[in-house]
């Protein structure tokens, strides 16, 4: 009950941060962001010395590598946290922008007018660095935020968040602005999925299993990406050595991201010449294949079964499939993919343009890799997920992705009749 | 077993056809609408005999007034849908729209193109009319669309759809794309809240029960809103004979609608010289008073309670109160106020802003009617409810509510380095 009550309370006095935050000038939401750049700098050893309580209790309990890994706080990471809080300032203030404005027959002036989604709350695993980013993207698009970070980033997390709320209190920000849920209790996030009247939407990052676990229990609207299983599918009259970089990029630049390329789908016109040269450099990547059976007959390679069509392997494993036709080729994307990113490449203008149309994932491209899908390399200046839901926001979400329009009515006295 | 089966496949079945449908031509998508309204013209007798039963059941089971007179498909009510049906048929096709389009560094050149949102679920109550409005609606913006409808019009909503999946078939486009639970079995409206599979948003549209069952038990996003407890906040600076007719206007013009006002807010400056006025020509239009304490002491009215402010009386009554500031209104409003609809009354250009800036609702009006809250009289052209929620869409939703936003670029063999 205790536990309830305060995450309760937390709710109610982030609400009444937001209605602050909500009218707030660019000029004070970005001091608060540069003072926070100021305090991890001056901050590094506190905030070493609260990270490596959480590296020791981790060691303790034998976390394994890349988990060891995301808890660190090193040197490195604080310089790109700065840089990023400087990079958020410098952003344009989506609030505010008048998005459109009409007159009515009757005189009266209608306009939509961005403005921040209110309480924002932000689920996530082990990166401290997240309590950072996230809450600062939040406030720049004029939101309170709740944070709820993993138990093993504790002591991090709360340090962190300490810094942010003395960034707050010091640009004259109100402080319950940005909070932490400061309990390694788990019925806490069952909690904070249950104040629908408090926060407005609730974003999981992390794995597949928590997203669910969030998605399945919160009464507020939630923000979600559940997987990517992105395909390349390499035309009949595609250029095959512009299909060889990119599938080599989409698969092995980076292969254990949500926008890495998981299926390669071929068009069985060039899939005896384009086949052998594409694995060639993608072995030579280290990628190793699993192929349809008629992929088995061209390259040898171990077979596939169903079950790989639907993979998000997210490490150097590739499954390869020959296909008669474009059509074919997006009804296995219809089939197993999970409308993230998919890309064609194709020098004809018909199919190109057929793709971009027909395809329904979030990011569509022709001629690039599927490692485009991120807010960075798309252009929108940050990123704080990409959602695989087609409900306020799909694909790639920057500062706008944090905010929402209302009406406003300019008039001069009308009533209906 | 059978029914959470039939639901299952229902599902799946839209799925399949909103793969279609997200790339019609707007002429086929208008061909279909067209056809409806034919039809709905050459089958009025059918219509008015299976509306019949419905109306025999329902007598049978002493339905009362407003409830039975909802059911009615009346010749009017047919012509309304039919002239409906050529309204939609005729409003831009906001599929295809590019949004915005921009050119990356390195040459890739990436864009938002508005896509169909999907599947949409709708669940209603008692009036059929919705059957064919809602479906025009979600077909014109590219979606397949799954009913369910109240029992009590179980006859009428039935022989609707069996109209429009004609009117599907005739103009080439899947049948699937519309169908409706038909079952009375309370059921199926769980089973089908649990499709998050195959139904990418959920909208109610009822009574606050119906809504929050749905909010509460819905797997998939829901665009809702609960309930409209609007404002008109009179300021010292108003011209107060505008603000009576808007007064008169906001409560009196139709008060059970969600859009018409409940409070009313007056500064204390003007207090003693509008209210008088204003409750004469409120009370001349059928309109009876609640009070806080000072307006009890200028006005002989009922004295309001605390429960007064949170009221959504949908009738003729009218909560009154006196403040002291436009601060003070603000206050009030944020505090006891659905962010629904807000009207200021006022000359000073400062406070006109202020209030448009800080107030949060979906619709913020200077000098004009809180009735203007409605798709058709914002001019969206259409409407297919109003929502409350922040993500999304807040406020009336047209047709460009029932899509999103897909990225597309378009390369020239581009890859991450």
């Amino acid at each position: 009950m205790a536990l309830e009550q305060m995450i309760r309370d937390m709710g109610q006095q982030a609400r009444q941060a937001s209605l602050q935050m909500a009218s707030l000038t660019s000029e004070a939401k970005n001091q608060m962001l540069q003072e926070m750049a100021r305090l991890l700098d001056s901050s590094r050893d506190e905030i070493a010395a609260a990270n490596a309580k959480d590296l020791e209790a981790a060691a303790a309990r034998n976390l394994e590598g890349s988990k060891l890994d995301r808890l660190k706080l090193t040197p490195k990471r604080i310089d790109d946290l700065i840089a990023g809080l400087h990079d958020v300032a410098a952003l344009p203030d989506p609030v505010g922008e008048v998005t459109k404005m009409w007159m009515r027959p009757n005189g009266l002036q209608v306009g939509r007018v961005r403005i921040p989604l209110g309480v924002i709350g932000i689920i996530y695993e082990s990166r401290p660095n997240v309590t950072v980013e996230a809450a600062a993207l939040c406030i720049k698009a004029g939101n309170a935020v709740i944070l709820r970070g993993g138990s093993e980033a504790f002591h991090s997390n709360s340090f962190l968040t300490q810094l942010l709320q003395q960034a707050m209190a010091s640009a004259s920000l109100p402080v319950h602005g940005v909070q932490l849920v400061e309990t390694t209790d788990r019925e806490a996030v069952k909690i904070l999925l249950e104040q629908e009247d408090t926060i407005d939407v609730m974003i999981p990052r992390g794995g597949e299993t928590l997203i669910r676990f969030v998605a399945e229990n919160a009464r507020m609207p939630v923000l979600k990406h559940y997987k990517g299983v992105c395909h390349v599918y390499v035309d009949s009259e595609a250029d095959l050595n512009m299909a060889t970089e990119i599938s080599v990029n989409a698969k092995a630049q980076r292969p254990g991201v949500c926008n890495a390329m998981e299926t390669l789908l071929v068009h069985a016109d060039v899939a005896e010449t384009f086949l052998p040269q594409a694995a060639k450099a993608l072995q030579e990547a280290g990628v190793s294949l699993r192929g349809c059976e008629r992929t088995v007959k061209i390259l040898s390679c171990e077979p596939a079964t169903e079950d790989d069509w639907y993979e998000e392997y997210l490490n150097l494993t590739l499954a390869v499939r020959v296909v008669d036709s474009m059509d074919d080729a997006i009804a296995h994307i219809h089939k197993y993919g999970s409308q993230h990113t998919e890309a064609i490449v194709t020098e004809s203008y018909k199919k190109a343009q057929d793709f971009l149309r027909r395809v329904l994932s979030s990011l569509v491209l022709v001629n690039a890799s599927t490692r485009f899908n991120d807010g960075f390399q798309l252009g929108l200046g940050a990123e704080i997920g990409i959602s695989t839901s087609r409900l306020h926001a799909f694909g790639a979400m920057g500062l706008e992705e944090l905010t929402t329009t209302k009406f406003i009515a300019y008039g001069q006295g009308q009533i209906r009749t």
